[in-house]
């Protein structure tokens, strides 16, 4: 048996393991970011679902969180977070506005809406504490998921402040940015959409203090445009995908499923490291399921719950395939739904376990 | 604001239910055919993960259970279940060792190897003791994932045998029966591979008392084969995959993530259920991220983590999509990676909760 690589010993496997140091240096680097462009950080804690990420990320200057559901915004207000975005069109019924009430006894709490039913629904089930949570109209950049159109920003705002709810902006996700040559492009985009949306509510007497976007490949892009908060997530850990996008480095790569290889079979090497932990994920660019941190020719080409099978990219005749029973380390294509399949992350410097941190949101999906 | 549709009160969403009539009609079915085809059912627990579903199968006549991981094993072993098979590769460490040793003193335990340097650290980590553990050897019978070529399992097997392992017989997984029209040949593949795996056995002077196949697609086709076991498992609740694969029908959906509409943006139906509910499984061949049980023509296209962009396949001018609010029952693709991200599964009959499920081996990969 050969030693095991360049990970720590006394880990089972397979485990999610963050390099502390790569963890600190993204931290510091986006807020960085936001402090000289003049834009609020609030970072998106849906992609870590860590307290004590969360706890890094305030400490670096970050004003606040965002989530995605109202349970992750139950998870970090029970830890002491006052300041969370639930950057989602909420669909409030009597359970969530129950909910929503709770929070806004210790939390300054910020909620998208995107539709005249959904606006409704808000200020029906809240009643008169609706004017305590800060909206925003969700806008859509070019993603055509979910968002009005710019220029309709300005009358769903009207008739949601008629309707008794606080519209204090507007807000975007430019999730075309995860296509490779477009994160230029879409931030032009959001930039352009977030403006007219911005002068669409202004149209109607409603000033837009908050003007929000930004995911992580585009924000390097998104200077001069009239964003004042933005909200990445994945920056923290880096993942397979932003590699691909070219948005990090190896070295920005934060989180990694430290793997056995279990079959050498068909001249393949097969990890312990299957869609039960990294997530099946793949982008129609991507090229396969997850790279290897230290074998840059290396794709995992399918991926069965237990299985990742990795081709090698050896010349001829060459064999650098690691042996049954090695270890390696795999970047997963997307850490956010990788992370939320783990209950806790070990943390390292080096080869050194200095930490472990629960997924404190893991599953709140409600 | 329309009337939910068919699903019971009082549950927030996205939430998984059970449908338990449905359930149970499933799981008798399966253990009908192992009855009536003279082979032990030994379901795969990865499916469920469930404590009590897993109760219901042994209830049903299945002999024992498979698992994938040690951890799966533990989960189990600790309610009482004391015959479980892990079909898997394992690379086994010290610390793997330890724990099997546990196992060993409760459970009748089953595991594969593939390789003499798999076999060889079982025998050398485990020592004495590996003479209780039952050994299959795993044989690619098309998958082409892992396991040795038919006519080598003799070979493999006889190396085990003089490094102190009990090798009791060969098992493999077809899985290469996930496509669509393939399942009534790769159930003849799996036939002639445990045939010829079984003979090389014999070869060595060793008997197949176990041959072990059968996953859920090409089980109704294995009439005839030399297997006396399967192990089959997502046909307690079906899915997507076997919808579109002719497996099941929607009668035997066990199965749904209860959604949200939340958008109605650009044309489409945007749900609550996004990757970190259903998975992100989406086979080549697959129409698409998952189906709406009530609604044959709807197809998610397009999965974020919380969003699930549904295509509606209305007639021009007509408009049969639910309202925002309105709630509808989603068939994920696959439901073994669906079920791993809920903590619990909501158990209904009709529109009445009688249940709540912990997804008691939810997460345990190691």
């Amino acid at each position: 048996m050969r030693p095991t690589s360049d990970s720590p010993t006394g880990l089972n496997t397979p485990t999610l393991v963050v390099d502390l140091d790569v963890l600190d240096r993204n931290i510091s680097a986006m807020a960085k970011h936001a402090d000289s462009t003049g834009v609020r950080l609030r970072p998106h804690a849906k992609t870590h679902k860590c307290i004590e990420i969360a706890r890094l990320q305030i400490a670096a200057g970050a004003r606040g969180l965002t989530v995605a559901t109202v349970s992750e915004a139950e998870v970090f207000a029970a830890e002491g977070f006052d300041d969370i975005f639930i950057a989602y069109p909420l669909w409030v019924d009597q359970d969530k506005a129950r909910r929503l009430l709770t929070l806004l006894e210790n939390v300054q709490l910020t909620i998208g809406v995107e539709s005249p039913e959904g606006a409704h629904a808000v200020a029906a089930q809240l009643g008169p504490p609706a004017e305590r949570v800060q909206v925003l109209v969700e806008v859509d950049s070019g993603h055509h998921r979910t968002g009005v159109l710019p220029d309709n920003a300005g009358a769903l705002a009207d008739m949601a402040g008629q309707a008794g709810l606080n519209v204090q902006g507007v807000f975007t996700f430019p999730g075309h940015s995860y296509s490779p040559g477009s994160p230029r492009d879409v931030a032009e985009q959001e930039s352009a959409a977030l403006s007219a949306a911005a002068d669409s509510l202004r149209g109607v007497g409603i000033e837009p203090n908050v003007v929000s976007g930004g995911s992580t490949p585009s924000i390097k892009f998104s200077g001069g445009s009239p964003l004042n908060e933005i909200r990445p997530g994945v920056y923290v850990f880096g993942d397979a995908q932003q590699l691909e996008l070219g948005t990090c480095g190896t070295d920005e790569i934060a989180l990694t499923a430290l793997a056995t290889v279990v079959s050498r079979a068909h001249g393949n090497v097969v990890l312990d490291s299957g869609s039960k932990v990294l997530g099946a994920d793949r982008a129609d660019w991507a090229s396969g399921y997850g790279l290897l941190l230290d074998h840059p020719g290396a794709r995992i080409t399918a991926l069965s719950e237990h299985h990742a099978t990795v081709k090698w990219d050896d010349s001829p005749g060459a064999d650098t395939r690691p042996a049954i029973g090695d270890r390696v380390r795999v970047v997963p294509n997307h850490v956010c739904n990788t992370v939320n399949l783990a209950d806790e992350l070990v943390v390292v410097r080096g080869r050194e376990i200095v930490d472990r941190w629960s997924v404190a949101a893991r599953g709140a999906n409600t």
